[in-house]
């Protein structure tokens, strides 16, 4: 196969994050060709000039709708603010272009809808960013799963939750208003809701309930401005396969840096996780003598592939940007036409329903049936 | 003030550790009287007997009735089955008696009223036992709280989970009767509500859910039976004081054994708390330089009283054991008129409407008020 | 078998401890007859009035020499300062009692020689206070040894660590003369090799090392005073089935509250172990497949002798005064002729022997062999 | 200044790791110019040419002399196995290149000052892989140590665990033959004193134990072969600045994967830190009311450079490759003549006369002093 021209369109967070793992793709696996960082779009030339320099793009543009059209590119790293996802990946894919979009996929339902309808017309891969499922631990549960090794999963809890919202003097910012969504709702709700997906599949109903800790926040002005989105959200679920589970989300969580709890309780054992400590898992199996049964933690190592392409020595630890350069292989391997562990746009878009759903429950207070 | 008279009905687990509590609790504090032991009560004459000679009790009687009349008993330890718990605490306290009640109170709310009507009629001490809130590290927690260490709480969650019911094959049993209650709801919810009862006060209202894990269980004559309580059931809770929050209980979490997990979220720090950790808890608070703030783990020493009066040194540990004395202690003084820290018919049977609420709600399917 | 009469020598820190043990083994234990409570001896008679009326003691005495030889006294509990038990211990055995001292054995290894020699002349029970060893938890791992789960032992870590020494502006006190003893080599290190003793004998050769974190203390008169005593030991051992290994002793370690932190390495799995969370141990067997191996956490429970004579169920704790409830009943079945989990004058001069090497060899700077 | 020309010897383990620093390092700091990658070498020139296209270089050979006099190289990555460290590093120091060689310098003291040596006189920057010390965290614990947040330490203690010799059933190989070195202690110990050099300086003297868990091992061939080396070493150290500490190091502990245990104990507090949680430390300090004084549990964050370059939120997780990244950048600031915070040539060198020193001690018996 071809080396994949690559044209990236943002270099915050996640366009720094998409940056690294087209870097660092082909050298950790081995098995990919090397991309050609082809064409990086910023939003002044000035800057995209100089982050191609750093990076190692061959060129730069101030104008992402050069950079989607370019026949030098072949995959769009969409890395901007929600707001600009629909138009740039729409436009990526009607030039034909494969997409990966970092998620939420839009700011609403129908730009959501827009996306899926652009990529099924173009045949092309449209994968969103979901980066906690590349998680090799998150794999191992996965496959523990499979195995049946803590028998049908018949209970669910999931908890995300982080403080950049938990101070209430901090001033009043576009997070909190309603233009930037439900709040943890769509914040946070999209991945614990992605690791449910690739672990279990859908939710049936929901039940939810939105909370605002702190009713007002202070304004750069001086005076205070009533608080629009909901920091908190706690919904009770039941899956499609019967299970019944919870999801708490918590912005304003103070202590919480990066917390994604998750604890499966099956018929035969249980499994627990967070995400502050990735390089873990706990296992109890109801197996074998009552006197030593307990929950075990596993340490992450190259038995829990793709760890090995990393480190060939357990218990060294893989960070959050590796899991990036994972998703970035997964994302090459489904353009090569391969099975890939990918939330694509079809799944997606499921995913935008169940906190369409939550949203809904916790307006009207019920239960509510995903679409 | 006099010493007390002790009737103990009930020898089996809680009976037990009434025993040991009411024998521990003058050399422990050394500021109450030491109580006599009076009379005890068992099934039967002789089994009576057997447990009098082993605890210390100078008499000992077949018939519970005796024991509520003796004028010796100034007090009746009930730590019978909980469909004995009526008739006995309000026999007793016809009999103006003080009555020491296990947890939950009755069967039935109708049944829980009436004791309270009794109790109220004989101006009797009329105390239940919910022993975790006696935890020093418990009474920690609410020292942090009036002392605003981590500000007005807005959100909170509490799980319990144990896993004597996690095997699917174990034989159908009592506690998958339905006359045996609503399963996890009253065997658990009544815990987590008597926490949440001394940290903040009521409930407000409810949306709950309950679940079976299993369909059905083995019988001990080779066929199957229908389960009838639900062993899973998750709770969204609106608390008086206006915050969010979960209760989840789980009797069938394989792996969780004496799990009461706790975590409050206030404006200015957070606390976690884990029963299977009883000597620990953890503290945030967003005090001082932020490159060093954390969850702090407080170890249980003798600058949480009462753990002082157990063990002079900190870090050695108190048991579940201990939990009774210190409750027992704050009988006694509650008996001879001060000011105690225990949980009283008065606010049981708001623990027992919770409960029902919840119970409402699950089959209900939306949020129920508390009454 | 009739019931023992007890005689208990100081009703401090573990004076109380032997008293709620006499008072609690019978009802929790159920198969050893119900100690009778004889004679409390204190430094003056109105002290030892008002604690055997606390505790249930029939008599209380100023002159602890009244005790040792009084006709209802079968048991002698010796729980003064380290300085008094020679004499007292050695009064009782000679008056042929039956004697429980707490730990150290004494104060010079000629006084322990001559306990060693009167409890051998007695022809009685002389067993010492060692309570860790109790520790359910510490006979699982005893269990888990002979049982041969993680292969011959190889190599053993311990570390026991307190703060009560660590603030240096404390007032210099006792703790810091010479002649209190050596500092942590007696004060801590014999905890540590009390559990050696009871997993694995004794210890072959030790090369020691000893320090002062402080040269100096304030007095009470506004002065300092120079610091005679170690509060830090490490020391290098090899124990007599060859195993290698380190302790590590620190009473000024900041943080640590009851710290002892046991780890052994076997080849075919490892065990870890730390008194501050008494009801907890790791286990690590290089059994099953290598993808989910990994320390899996037990938690106490009924299923770990004698924890279910406490509590019928699991994870819900045992604390540090229960330990003593234990040990009570290892003597009393002792002094009734049956084997037991006892650390007597016999195990314990080697451990006072071994403590005594360690000193000299960081004194002297090289190994030094056990005698 | 100019972008510098990379050569790449070796890209096994720690190969794999550089190539991916160095193409890392510009995105990822943005102050730093990109590397040019301009010669890979590996033992044949099929497998570097494979390599070179993988990674990114220019060129690629098979014979490593022709690199390091390549003039479009300026900084040589030596990263094979240590027999080849010393030739390699001469060979490019005298040519005039910076060497960033992997740990440990050499398989012999002679090496080492042979390499010592060709740095001082070809004036050219020579660093060694110590990457454990880039630790953001690490970091950290300098930093509270110069703002003496737990005071003057007193007391340290290093374990360093893996398991990859703990199953004596694996077959006899080159780590078990004297000819690979110490054992333990120059595979482990270099890493410990590299974390004990940043924090503290230097060792003033030692007394070392070594220890054979398995005294031989099977061979291929059937029979079984005597082990040479030594899997378990521990040592009592005394530091320059007059602390006390132990260094126990066991490549034989089942279990451990990645174990690095650092405890500092201090004269108002303590730090732990363990290299398998690599994203938290553990502060204790003496402040405030005693109640609520504990370890607290800090995860790294932006706050604690340069976590800061790589991700912007907190608690989201470096690994173990970041460390490299971050060293990197750390020598291209040497080389353009900032200060950096490296282990060069100067320091490696008394870290492996420290391993020296302990190893002399554990041969002889007794305490030796590091020259």
């Amino acid at each position: 196969m071809t080396h994949l021209g690559i044209g990236l369109i943002g270099t915050g967070y996640m366009g720094k994050c998409h940056a690294l793992a087209w870097n660092a793709v082909a050298p950790v696996f081995g098995d990919v060709p090397r991309p050609r960082l082809a064409v990086l779009a910023e939003a002044t030339q000035e800057l995209a000039e100089k982050k191609a320099r750093e990076i190692g793009f061959e060129r730069a543009t101030g104008d992402w709708r050069t950079l989607v059209t370019d026949p030098a590119v072949d995959v769009v790293s969409v890395t901007t603010p929600n707001a600009f996802h629909a138009d740039m990946a729409i436009a990526a894919l009607e030039a034909g272009k494969h997409v990966w979009c970092e998620k939420p996929m839009a700011t609403s339902p129908a730009d959501a809808e827009r996306m899926l309808a652009a990529a099924r017309a173009s045949g092309r891969v449209a994968a969103l960013g979901y980066n906690y499922i590349q998680n090799p631990v998150i794999r191992l549960i996965r496959r523990l799963l499979d195995e049946d090794r803590i028998g049908t999963v018949n209970h669910v809890r999931l908890e995300m939750d982080e403080d950049f919202m938990a101070d209430p003097e901090d001033l009043f910012s576009w997070k909190s208003e309603a233009t930037s969504g439900y709040g943890a709702l769509d914040d946070f709700g999209v991945h614990a809701l992605s690791l449910i997906r690739v672990l279990f599949g859908g939710v049936r109903r929901v039940c939810g309930h939105t909370a605002k800790p702190y009713a007002d926040r202070p304004t750069r002005e001086g005076g205070r401005r009533a608080v629009e989105t909901y920091d908190i959200a706690t919904t009770l679920i039941e899956l499609e396969n019967g299970a019944s589970g919870v999801i708490a989300l918590n912005r304003s969580a103070w202590g919480r840096k990066g917390r994604i709890a998750v604890q499966l309780f099956g018929a035969k054992g249980a499994i627990a996780y967070d995400q502050e400590r990735m390089n873990e898992v706990q296992l109890y199996t109801a197996e074998g003598i009552r006197e030593t049964q307990g929950f075990r933690t596993i340490l992450a190592g190259p038995q829990h592939p793709p760890y090995d392409r990393f480190i060939p020595a357990p218990g060294h630890g893989l960070g959050f940007n590796d899991l990036k350069i994972i998703e970035c292989r997964e994302l090459i391997r489904r353009i090569e036409g391969e099975a890939a562990h990918l939330i694509e746009f079809e799944d997606g878009i499921r995913i935008e329903r169940t906190v369409d759903a939550m949203a809904r429950s916790a307006h009207g207070g019920g239960w509510v049936e995903v679409s």
